[in-house]
């Protein structure tokens, strides 16, 4: 690859793809030229990158020629058409879509977890994780270098931009719907009905969701899961390269804008101290250890938004189960769960020489 | 006791008290005298109770002459003071504080699930339990009566309502104050600083709670626990009758005024599928099944709030672990969670001849 290598972003325009320019803008230049890509309907548009007006290119088969990296950040079947003829066309494809993560030739890569993975791409595509499973890779990738993780029980706290930007629009229109009825924790009323009447758009979440937690995230499946549940548990084994490892998983949204939330229950095969874990996480790159609850010391979502790190806190043994720890982690979902690992992925793919 | 027993609640000016006087208001009226107290501060006011206005006295050892059950939701503190001093001068006393919950000559009473404890009370009170614990207890105890538990592991959604009614104002105060910035979900700020300029009372949280969750309720226990996750465990094993139950908790409290919710992750002894729990939490006193998620019908806090029953929906099998279920747990934190609980030990212990 050339030593200023030219990248390509398709979806530019959306939550996770202004992310994006924010941080090819901010993190060290390493891109020839960055092409941006979108749907019919946003080519022509000028957006920044880099200090720089761009012009917005329609998706064709023409904006991958020239590109060594393209990175795909639009609908599972956007991806399912377009991602073979980008990589067909010469560049190495980084996917966020759900369409090609668990295809036994395509690496799964978390950079701080499984680099390696990403130079065994037969099919010339890597794809990058669902935010939720991202959101704690970091932290869980370092205990189970050290410790050999073997069950993970996890609840999620989710963020509404995961359902991109009218996930965020959503709640900030329900809470200036709801705002100053202070009757709400009185009564069930017709909360859907009044926010029908004041909000008559079709809302992405499939109850009300300010003043409120929603227990789905994703699509239906067997058995009653929710696809993001599946995902969590599917592609945690895939990056931490433990396919026998046990994974139950209830995802919930919450009225939180960005930043996705996790409980987690995680048992290990060796002995696991908190003072084990402290060291562990300290060290481990792109975590930040918060957890010193006497001290008020923890993370939440609203105060680590727009950073990079995983954050851990509430990190304790648990005292009925033998191995295991139970730790809060936060990680912004549209950084580290979605453009920044992306972005680092790339970043690993250009520096192979 | 008299056909007509005397009734008495302590704290009867608090967002459980307020509850209360709705609840006796309104189930079958079995009551004789119906006596407000609360502080000092508080005497003198006049209230609603069965369509009648009553003053409310000060706490004194003189309220309790006459009283045949008296109901305290106060302080831990004055409960441990001003239950004994009840207990002595004749009434039976439910008690809702935390401070005699654990002790071996208190029972700890969930009326579906452990009425008959409440016989055995040498020490003239009964406990009723904290109200995270309370809300998943109908529905656990229906599944362990038929299933035997053996594992539980729980991460809560906490209502503010459970810190009280200056934990709703603070989240009410809260949405407020941030309400129109769009610019929540993109960087972190000093929501802390901006906070503490436009409300410049204490907060009832560690942390802001208006569009976040925080990872923290109760107070510190040794280990990195909050007390709220020490009392989920004990309890549980207590009302359960399950000394050797596993039990491992992570607490959240998020924005929503009232009614909690709980993931629960629950291990039996015997075989269960999705089906044999359907049937038997349909057949359950004050359980409501709500499980139907590929047609969008499960609990929300928002949607449930103001009923009395325990609501339970997204149950399926875990993949991984045998004889295991994950469900999804809604239920008013100040009705069944507090004041419905404690009026129901009353009704029982009213019955008795």
């Amino acid at each position: 690859m050339s030593s200023r290598p030219n990248l390509a972003l398709i979806g530019a325009t959306g939550a996770v793809g202004t992310v994006m320019r924010d941080i090819v803008s901010t993190r060290e230049d390493i891109w020839g030229e960055i092409r941006l890509v979108a749907s019919a309907r946003s080519a022509g548009k000028v957006l920044r990158v880099r200090g720089e007006d761009v012009v917005v290119q329609a998706l064709a088969p023409e904006v991958f020629d020239g590109i060594d990296v393209a990175i795909f950040d639009v609908p599972d079947e956007v991806s399912a058409e377009w991602v073979p003829i980008a990589a067909a066309r010469g560049p190495v494809v980084i996917d966020k879509s759900g369409t090609f993560r668990m295809e036994p030739d395509v690496p799964l890569v978390v950079p701080e977890v499984n680099p390696l993975d990403a130079r065994n791409r037969p099919r010339n595509i890597i794809s990058t994780p669902n935010c939720t499973t991202l959101s704690m890779m970091a932290a869980m990738g370092a205990l189970h270098a050290g410790f050999t993780l073997s069950e993970l029980v996890v609840a999620s706290y989710q963020a509404v931009s995961g359902a991109g930007v009218a996930g965020s629009a959503r709640l900030y229109d329900e809470v200036e719907a709801l705002a100053g009825d202070r009757s709400l924790g009185q009564v069930a009323g017709d909360v859907r009905g009044v926010l029908a009447d004041k909000l008559p758009g079709e809302s992405p979440f499939p109850a009300p969701i300010a003043f409120n937690v929603v227990p789905w995230a994703g699509s239906y499946k067997e058995g009653g899961w929710a696809s993001e549940e599946l995902k969590l548990r599917n592609e945690s084994r895939k990056i931490l390269g433990i396919p026998e490892l046990k994974v139950s998983a209830t995802c919930v949204r919450v009225p939180v804008i960005t930043t996705h939330s996790l409980a987690v229950h995680a048992r290990f095969e060796r002995e696991i101290t908190v003072a084990d874990a402290h060291r562990v996480l300290e060290a481990a790159p792109s975590v930040v250890l918060m957890d010193d609850p006497a001290g008020g010391v923890f993370p939440t979502p609203l105060e680590v938004v727009g950073n990079d790190p995983t954050y851990v806190g509430r990190v304790r043994q648990a005292v009925d189960f033998p191995n295991t720890l139970d730790l809060f982690v936060c990680g912004d979902n549209l950084r580290k769960g979605a453009a920044l690992n992306a972005a680092e992925i790339a970043e690993l793919v250009a520096s192979e020489k």
